[in-house]
C-alpha cells in the first residue's frame, strides 16, 4: 500500500512535470508553432481551392491566402481586416516586416466614422468610388476616388470617408507603415457607439473628461461615447451627397493648394503605362510624382495580364515588393536560395526519378515538411558546417509557388526571379507596393532586355566561358523570346511553337 | 526494499528534472519575468508615494518612477543614474527603443572628469550653472550654461564639465542616443582614479602602454590610472572660475567659429514660447535652430503648466515623445489601443456598476494584473481570432496614467491621445525629448483648432453623420473649451463651469 | 510484479521527460550555445597558432579567426568563404549585425560564372589581377581591377569575372550589404553545372519555362541547368584576353560615361595617403570619392604598419570598423566598457599580486569564462542592482586582445580605443570597411592632436584638477610621445628609451 501511494504520487509528479515542460515547450516554441500551424492550415485550405493541386505547399512565407486576414469589423455595412504579420524569420527584419496589408470593404453607402491611425496609409482602390475627407493641420480637405486611384493619408491625420455609390461595394487596399511600434498599428476613435467601438475619450477620467471639454461628464459621455451607431453605417443619400459635393471640383483640375496638391488622389489605372503588349501592361507612380511615396521609400505598381498570359521572369534589384492580386487569378512561381535546404523541387525530381522509391503523396509530404522547417535547418546545417573547415553547401534554390485568387499577398524579396502566370478565366490584376523604392531597378530575365542576352550577344569571348559546347544553343535560346515585360502564357504556348 | 529504492532513485530523478524544467523556464521567461517585476515592484513603491491611489497600475511601460534609474556613480560630489532600458514588446522597436534617459547632479563646485561616450548626448539643464569643456577636432570649446539651456555633444567627443555655483547643486536631464550598440553606452575615462574608477588605459598590455608614450609603464600607471580622486570631485574656487573664464564671452554674442555657433547652448526656457495663455507655456528648440538636433530626428520642447491646470489632450502625429517632470507634480493619462485587452476602464466600470459583483480591490488587481499580460494575451486572442475567420476584435482603449513628480519619465507614443495635469502645489514644467520628428505635427482634441471641432462646424453633413441625433449638443460641446493648449484644470473647474 | 511494472513505466516516463526537457533546453539556449560553443572552440584552436599566449581570450565577440569562416564554394580553380553572422548581442543590432566579410580566391585564369547578389557589394583587391564585368540597366561595362583597387557591386547587377593572371592567384575581400534580410545574402546562378550548382531556373515549372523563353523545356535544361561546367572554371588564355580587352582603355582614363565613372575601381593603395611616417601609412577612399559608397554609408581604409611598429591608440567616433588583416600579422588590443564584468585585466592583476592565491591557469580559465558570461552576468548585475537604490556600478574596460594574421577579422565599434602592433616579420596591412561613416572622425589618444594634450596645453586649471599632484608629471607624459597615427612599437622600444 505504502509503495503504491509513492507510486502514485511519482507518477502524479511526472505529471505534472511533464505538462510543465510541455508548457514550457510551447512557449519557447510559440512563434515556429503559430508560423507551422498557420503554414500547414493554410496548406490545407489552399489545397481545396487549388483547382489542379499544382503547388504542393503553401508558398509560405511568401504567399499568403484569405485565410491570413483577420477581421477588425465586420458588419453589414463594411468590413476591415489585416492581414498577419510578416513575423518569419525572412521577413520579420526585413524592408517589409514592419508594413501590414489591410483591406476595407464598405457596403453602398456607408459612412465610415472619423479616426486616425498611428500609421501611415498608403491606398488604392480597387472597386467603386468614395470621397475622403482629411482633417489635417487645421484644414478640412475632401477627395473624390475612385477605382484605380491611389492616396496617401499621412500617421495622425483625421479621416473619415463614405462609398458615394447607391448600389456598388467600395473596395480598398492598403498598406500601413506603424509609426509608433512596428509591425502595429491603432485606429483611434474620438466618436464610439457604446460596446461594439469606444472612444478614445472613453479611456479617460470623468474629471479630466470635464476639464477638457468645459461640460459635465454626462453630456460628454453622451455625445462621444455612445452617439454613432457604429464604426460604419449607412448614410441617406443627400448626406452621401453632400459629402462628395464639395471635392468634385479639385479632382484633375491644377487648382487646389499646394498640399492639397500633395495629398490628391493619382489614378494609377488610367495612367500611361510604362510597359504595354498584348499580354499585359504595367503602370507605376513613384516618388517622382509622389513625394509621400518617396518619403516612405516606397512606390506602387499595377501589373494587368492579359488572360493566360504570363509576366516574364524578372526580380527587383532592390525593393521588396508586396503584390496584392486585386482582379482573376492564376498562380505564382518564385526561386528562393535561402530556403533552399539542398536543391530545387527540378532537381530533386530528376533525383527521384532514378530511385523511384515513396509515393507522391510522401513526396509531398516531406516536401511541405522541409518547406515549413528549411530555415531551422539550414541554421543547423550552417553550424555544422562551420564546425568541419572547408565544408562545401551544396547551391541550390527552392520553388516557392501557389495558385492566387482575388485577395493573395505574396511578398517578393529584392533579387529573386519570379513570375506571375493569368488564369485563363480573364485577366490578372496585380498591385505592387514597392517598399525600399530609392534606386531600384527591375530585371527582365527573358527578352531583348535580359542580361543573358546581353553576354550572350555582346560578349563572345564570356559566351563560350558560361555556355562551354552550347554557345550556339544559348544564343539562339535566349533570343527565342521576341516579347518583354508581358509574354505568351504556358497554355497559350501548348498550342505550338511553330505559330510563332 | 528493493522496490522502495527505486522509488526512491525515481524521486531524486523526478525532482532533478523538475529542477532542471523550473531552470529552463526561468531562462526562457527571463526577459517577462523581469518586466513583471520591474512592473510590480514599481506599482508597489508607486502606491506609497501616490497621494490618493488615483491610479491602481504602474503605468508601465509607458511610465516610469524614480526607481527605475540605476546609479552608476554615487559620490558626495555628485551622481550619475540611468533610466532601465526600454525593452518591453510595445517600445524596444519603436523610435525610443534605443535611446537612454540619464540623469546627472553635481554638488557645487563638484567637477566631474573628461571622458568621451559611445553616443550622442542631448542634455537639459534642470537647476543650477556649470562651464562644459569640449575638445573637439583638434579644438578646444568651452560653454557656460544655466538653468533652461539645451545642449548637444556628439558622440566620441571628450568633454569635462563643473558646477560653477558655490552653494547650488547643477542638475542635469539627458537623452543618449548611442552610436555602437542600440541601448547601450559606456563611458570612456582617460585618467582613473585607482580602484572606483578606472582608465580605459588599464585595458591595454604594459608594453603597448610604453610604446604608445614613449614612457615607462610606472609613469603611465601613476599619471593615468593613479591621478584623479575620483569621476566627481570638488575644486577649488579659483580653480572653477579659471575653467569658466574662457566661455563667458562666447554666450550671446553673435562671435564664436561655425562649429563653436553649432555646439552652443540654446536657452529653451527663456525663448518665446510657442503657445503661452494663463495655464502655460510651451518653448520648443527644433532642427531648424539645432542642425544637431536635426541629425538626431529630434526636437525639444518644455511645457510649463500652471499650478492646477492642465495641458489640453493632444498627441503627436509621428513623434515618440520621452516626457521627463523636471519640476512640481501632477498626472498624466493616455488612452493606448495596443495594450486594450477588451475595454477602457471606463466602459468596465460601467458593466461592473450593472452587475455589481466583486469588491474594488479585486478590481484592482485584475486590472493591474491585465495590464501587465495585455501584450501576451492580446498575442494569444489574435492567434486564436485568426483561427475562426470573420472572429472580430472589439475595439477598446486602455487607460494609462500614473501620478508623476520631478524625475518622472513617461513615453508618448505618436497618435496617442494624452494630457498631463499640474498638482495644486505649484507649477508642472515636463521637458520632452521628441524622437522621429521629422515632418511631426502636435494636434489638440479640444480647442478652437480641434478636428472635430473643424469637422463640427465645417460638414455639416459629417456632423448628422457621425453624432446623429446629438449633432446639436455635440457642436455645443466642442466649441464649450475655449482654451487652446493649456486649458483649466479638474480641480480648478469644480468650482463650476457657470464661472466661464 | 505489478508495482515493478509501474515503476519501470514511471522510469520511462521520467527518462522521456528527461529527454523532453533538454531538448528544450537546447532549443532554448540555442543561440548562447553556439555562441558560447565558437568562442571556446576559437580560444583553443588559435591558443595552439599563437606565438607566445600573449591572449588567453579568444578576443570575441570582436576577433574572428579564420575557423570563422564557412566555405560556400571549394574547388580546385578557387574558393569562396564567407564570415559567421555576428550575432553577438553587442553586435547583431550595431551598425555592422546585418553585414557579411567575404573572401573570394581564384586561381590563375579561373573564371566565374554569372549571377548575380541580394546585396551590395564593396570588395578589395588583396592579391593579383583581374577583370570584372557587369551587366546592369542594360549596359555592359567591364572593369581591370589589380591589387590595392577597391570596387563596388550595387545589389542585383549580373556580374562574371576573371583571374585575367597566368600565374597568380587573384583574391579579393568584400563586405556584403544585405538588401532583402539583413544578415544573409543569396547568389542567383542563370546558368548551372548540373548536380554541384544549380541555375536558379531549375527552381520553375517545365511549362513557365518553356513559355518564358518560348523554348522546349529540354532546351532549356540543356542551355542553363548543364552547361557550366561549375561556378570556378579555369578559361583558356586567349578567351581570357579577349574579356580583358574592352576594359584596358578605361582605366585610369578620364573618359568614360558617368555610369562607369561611378562603378570604376579605385586604387586605394596608390593614393595619396591621409598620414604617413617611417613607422605606417593609412589611405582612405570616402563618400566623396565615390558616391556608392556614401549612399551604403560606407568608407574604406587601408593601413600599412612598418614591420614591428604600431598604429597609435585610437578610437572613431561614430563609425565600426570591420578591419580584415591583408597582409602580416601582429596584434590588436581594445577596451571595452560594454564587456566590464568588473574590472580591466591590470586591475584584476593588481589586486592578484596583493593576495597571491590561485594559479596562472586558474585565472586564465575565469578570465575565459567571465569574458564569455559576461554580457549576461551584466544584465543580472545590472537587475540586481536596479532593485537596491543607490548601489554603484564599479567602471572598469576589459581587455580585448588576439594574436592576428591574414584572413583575421576585427570589429571596431565606434568610441572604443583600440590599436594594432605589426609582428616581426613584416608590414601588417589592415583593411578597414567603416559602417556609419557620415560625420565620422578619427580621434588619436597620443601624440600632437591628441585631446589629452590639449586639455594639459590649454588649460591650466583643468590640467591640476584632473591630474592634481600629477600634472606635471601629466604634461611631461602626454608630450613624450612626437610620431602621430604610426608609431614606434613596444618591441623597437625595448632598445630605450634614451635614443629619443
Amino acid at each position: 500500500m505504502k509503495l503504491t501511494a509513492r507510486s502514485r504520487l511519482l507518477l502524479v509528479l511526472a505529471l505534472a512535470i511533464l505538462s510543465l515542460c510541455l508548457s514550457v515547450s510551447s512557449a519557447s516554441d510559440w512563434d515556429t508553432e503559430r508560423e507551422e500551424r498557420g503554414g500547414q492550415s493554410a496548406g490545407r485550405q489552399g489545397e481545396g481551392e487549388q483547382e489542379q493541386g499544382r503547388y504542393s505547399s503553401s508558398g509560405r512565407p511568401y504567399h499568403y491566402g484569405e485565410e491570413s486576414f483577420k477581421y477588425r469589423t465586420t458588419t453589414r455595412h463594411g468590413r476591415f481586416r489585416v492581414l498577419e504579420r510578416f513575423t518569419h524569420e525572412l521577413l520579420r527584419d526585413s524592408p517589409v516586416g514592419d508594413r501590414r496589408v489591410a483591406v476595407l470593404e464598405a457596403a453602398p453607402r456607408a459612412f465610415l466614422q472619423p479616426s486616425h491611425y498611428d500609421a501611415d496609409e498608403v491606398f488604392y482602390v480597387r472597386e467603386g468610388e468614395g470621397v475622403v475627407v482629411m482633417l489635417w493641420k487645421g484644414k478640412r480637405q475632401s477627395f473624390c476616388v475612385r477605382e484605380g486611384d491611389v492616396m496617401v493619408i499621412p500617421a495622425g491625420a483625421t479621416v473619415y470617408s463614405a462609398n458615394t455609390h447607391d448600389s456598388r461595394w467600395f473596395r480598398v487596399v492598403m498598406l500601413l507603415n506603424p509609426v509608433s511600434t512596428p509591425g502595429r498599428f491603432g485606429e483611434f476613435f474620438p466618436v464610439g457607439s457604446g460596446e461594439r467601438q469606444e472612444s478614445f475619450f472613453g479611456a479617460f477620467s470623468d474629471d479630466i473628461l470635464q476639464a477638457s471639454f468645459n461640460a459635465r461628464k454626462e453630456e460628454v459621455e453622451k455625445v462621444f461615447e455612445e452617439s454613432s451607431e457604429g464604426e460604419i453605417t449607412q448614410a441617406p443619400e443627400e448626406q452621401i451627397r453632400a459629402l462628395s459635393k464639395s471635392c468634385s471640383s479639385s479632382r484633375g483640375s491644377g487648382s487646389g493648394s499646394r498640399s492639397e496638391q500633395d495629398f490628391k488622389p493619382t489614378s494609377i489605372a488610367s495612367k500611361k503605362p510604362r510597359y504595354s503588349n498584348n499580354h499585359g501592361r504595367l503602370s507605376e507612380i513613384t516618388g517622382d510624382e509622389c513625394p509621400h511615396l518617396r518619403r516612405l521609400d516606397m512606390e506602387v505598381g499595377l501589373a494587368n495580364i492579359t488572360r493566360g498570359s504570363m509576366m516574364a521572369m524578372s526580380y527587383s534589384t532592390r525593393a521588396t515588393k508586396i503584390a496584392v492580386v486585386v482582379e482573376g487569378n492564376g498562380y505564382f512561381e518564385m526561386a528562393c536560395p535561402h530556403m533552399s535546404g539542398s536543391s530545387s523541387r527540378r532537381s530533386e525530381r530528376r533525383r527521384e526519378r532514378e530511385q523511384e522509391h515513396g509515393s507522391e503523396q510522401e513526396r509531398r509530404e516531406r516536401q511541405e515538411r522541409e518547406h515549413e522547417q528549411s530555415s531551422e535547418e539550414e541554421r543547423r546545417r550552417e553550424r555544422e558546417q562551420g564546425q568541419r573547415e572547408g565544408g562545401q553547401k551544396s547551391r541550390g534554390y527552392r520553388q516557392v509557388g501557389a495558385n492566387i485568387k482575388e485577395g493573395s499577398v505574396i511578398v517578393l524579396p529584392a533579387a529573386h526571379p519570379a513570375t506571375f502566370v493569368a488564369g485563363g478565366d480573364g485577366n490578372l490584376a496585380v498591385l505592387c507596393f514597392g517598399v525600399g523604392a530609392e534606386r531600384d531597378e527591375k530585371v527582365f530575365l527573358t527578352g531583348k532586355n535580359s542580361p543573358l542576352r546581353q553576354l550572350v550577344e555582346e560578349d563572345e569571348a564570356a559566351r563560350k566561358l558560361v555556355f562551354g559546347e552550347r554557345a550556339q544553343e544559348a544564343e539562339k535560346l535566349v533570343r527565342g523570346q521576341s516579347d518583354d515585360v508581358f509574354v505568351r502564357g504556358p497554355r497559350q504556348r501548348q498550342s505550338g511553337v511553330a505559330d510563332m
